[in-house]
């Protein structure tokens, strides 16, 4: 049985240089930064940790420097998806050598899988890291990959340490009708952050999102307020989150942005690699008082 | 200010005939069962009522039978998008006439507008019946229009009969975006049925849908579980409405198998007309068989 | 055995007064302006000629008004294509009355048909107008039905007046596979001007389109230099429809920019309606700017 | 200026064992099938080589292991395009130190960049094999990347060995513009081989394609046609074209349907790696009897 995964995971960027290599060295006070916000845990070189535009070196080293900062408390969740199979499996048995509670996977998306070969490669990368929990990572808006949870888990029943689903996409009927198959055996963590609410009410416990680097605090409101039956209350916190969320949506890159968001809140996380747009002064100036103006800084510990 | 609309409305398909003529006659009972069923009113001639199939004559005869069942009680909303925009105003013109109490329109879907064009679409279509309250009718799946309520709606602050949106869309930060927006001035009817408690804890109160037609007590138990505090309990109904949706999912047209099982549970509304598939007597049994084994007999009634 | 269309057939444009409503006032002229440019016919109510924006009457209109400026020199061909079946089925069968040469029809855009009910809609669609060839307007880019026409037309074999289609897409192997199928039974009009060598070279003999409004003499040129081997200098005209295309496509609507052209070269057709962009006469200025620019008003006669 | 590539450039699949691991040794025996066909050179590690499937390390074996079959008669191109634009300099170093003539590279398809980005891509690309052409290679249908060559080339006029594109798209204008521009001086090597004709006749004169793994003669027919003026004869040879690749478009993957075909004409290059479709010895009898149906097995060698 899968330890269901609790409470907010941080997807965090990846830290840049100005000459856009990677800086390790920014990990530990990132993962303080993460840590102190009340966050349980990262979902390393995922998307929002721009994995894809990383070398396999590169998210080795990543995986392994997040994995000194982590813990018990502070889960380590891997990603490893990526196009080629054997890197995958690879970047797979690693994590669970550097000691990762678990993996994630988004699915190949040049060659854009059928629902079965979905499964086969699942089932794949799952016997590369056997000890962990791995999750199928759904985000159909990226990978074009646009399948059911409520299709493919019934084709991964027999694989054990397969996990359920990182789950970042706006259908929460797939995702209540995935959370209760099969006496509710599968996790499913929810990656829409601007649709937490929505989410909770149909049974998550769980998420992952990039919005939890700089404002986790909005988020756990959210989710206290609704434990607490105050669904009113929950919903104010959401709609703070709303209005850093159209901040991002109108920015050029909503990832850059992000970075961008990060590094005003003190964690200088850099800029995004290529072939992602490239924040200026002038952007950064521009965006600190967009988000001074939706009053960003005044409420994003949730006070 | 518009008087916002609360409750289930059902978005009745259109009784056909055999021939696939269109089937007045079987409008009272129809209305009855509905009202039996607790639902507040009609949202006729929308796209579960194959409008775009039908002739404008035929959609104004069907208005016509729709406004002799409804009253002050079981609410008439008359849909009357089209590509046509001479046809649109003339179609919401008679729906005052008819005494409907609101329109809605989906927007033209064969040239596609920008924002600023489905603004001008929807002023000028306020314009034809002056008095009834407009609702856009987002459905990006069949419209192709991929808006969003928050960009559009401040568009059309102006409009005084502009009421908001049927939200057929799975993104609820745009739908409790809008419900806020300008001090709550919009009314956003929530078009997923699937999805009916995650739109209720994010401050829907109303909504349209295709399986009220056959089901309705189901949601109806959603909303009173959801107020009553008992997230649990309007969870349960809400699977239940999943495993319906499931067979409409796997079937070979959604809409043509919604007819049938409306047949099904005594409201004769014939086959589908082309171009969506027709169901066969087979097809019946098969379908007869499928929603037993999902129980969905012994729970339709909310029981 | 169908007769094939051969040469240049014009998509005109719907000539409409300031307020929105039709010109039929502006027919004569337009036709006589077509003629004198060489065209063999026109391709009425067709896409360019916003025919999914207009009302049924005005499409009965409009195909009456042109049906008094041809004869058997100057072909019409009536597209009847729309979402209702009766509808499509009516204006096939006025088409028929009024002594069209044959009708088109794109199909169903809004409930989008699979394979076998496209057959069957123009099955029924034939028999409507059953001494009339009927063409299939394949145009997946705005009707979203992505079919092959080496697909569909095996399942119309048997319909003896389905002619073939108007290809108004790029595959130019399922155009030349169509066009050699069966014997080379069906015939299949090129629609994307832009193409028409690359279309001339596997085999099409006919072509439909919105820029033979007013610049036929260009495409004359170029079936008339390939007809005589002369592939560089169809290849030089070919290049200058090229360059009247990158305005059309640049345009904030290609079609209502066709429609200004037009006005521009003589033949005012008004502006294009809602939900489509409207010119002001600054844009209108700017277009003619970006006309000479490209030297249009020099070779647009095919000089 | 860019020497232009003429003739066809074969995108070899890549040879693997049963287990999935490439065959390196294969190469020598399909590099004679390859130049004894008449191809003019080969371009490794395309899409047709499932390179975005193979690690970095297998990108470099094979790269190496082409090299030493290929001399000025028989052309080395490598695809150095993937989602990591290190790895992208990387590969295209290594390109041009074991000397390759050119590289081409497909846009990052995980985070779809827009056109400026596009741009800035293939100039730092360029710059990291300065002394080797690079072509930008189009293919909007895998890669989602939906620009025009029109576009970007403008926009990389300044980067000397920025040489064009390898174009596997359908949209003739494009090309023919892209081939025109700034007097000539970008090449565009047409990737449609079942459009060759349509873009010999708009001036492309080299191609790079999958099916001439196995039927180059017939391909090379369709040239030698052209240029003697038998358009007749040129289309005879594409329709034969069309046979084979309706196989492809019929067959669960049109990848690895062909490198079945591939093997059943004498180079086993075994199957398909991960997420792609396994062809089993069923699939393979049941290809060879659909080839033999076609009669491609007589017509395959061009006579």
């Amino acid at each position: 049985m899968i330890n269901k995964i609790k409470g907010l995971i941080a997807a965090p960027n990846t830290p840049m240089h100005e000459d856009g290599s990677i800086n390790l060295g920014m990990v530990p006070k990132y993962a303080k930064h993460l840590r102190d916000s009340g966050v349980a845990g990262v979902f390393v070189n995922g998307s929002t940790g721009e994995s894809l535009s990383l070398t396999f070196e590169e998210r080795i080293a990543l995986a392994d420097a997040w994995a000194e900062q982590c813990d018990e408390e502070f889960k380590l969740i891997v990603h490893v998806g990526e196009n080629s199979l054997p890197n995958a499996c690879k970047l797979a048995a690693h994590a669970q050598k550097i000691g990762a509670c678990a993996t994630g996977a988004i699915p190949p998306s040049f060659f854009i899988p059928g629902l079965k070969q979905v499964a086969d490669w699942y089932r794949a990368l799952a016997a590369a890291a056997p000890s962990l929990p791995l999750y199928y990572y759904h985000m159909p808006a990226m990978s074009r990959v646009n399948i059911r949870m409520a299709d493919l888990f019934p084709l991964l029943k027999d694989v054990e340490n397969f996990a359920g689903a990182k789950y970042t996409f706006e259908d929460m009927m797939d995702l209540q009708v995935a959370l209760e198959m099969d006496g509710g055996r599968f996790d499913v963590l929810m990656g829409r952050d601007e649709m937490l609410l929505s989410a909770l009410v149909v049974g998550a416990e769980g998420a992952v999102g990039s919005t939890y680097n700089y404002m986790a605090p909005v988020y756990t409101n959210i989710i206290g307020s609704y434990k607490n039956g105050d669904i009113a209350g929950a919903c104010k916190w959401q709609s703070l989150s709303h209005k850093l969320v159209q901040v991002l949506n109108r920015a050029p890159s909503g990832l850059a942005c992000g970075k961008a968001i990060l590094t005003l809140c003190g964690v200088d996380v850099g800029p995004a690699r290529q072939p992602l747009y490239r924040y200026t002064k002038a952007d950064m100036e521009s965006l600190k008082n967009s988000l001074a103006a939706i009053g960003f800084f005044d409420w994003k510990d949730g006070k």
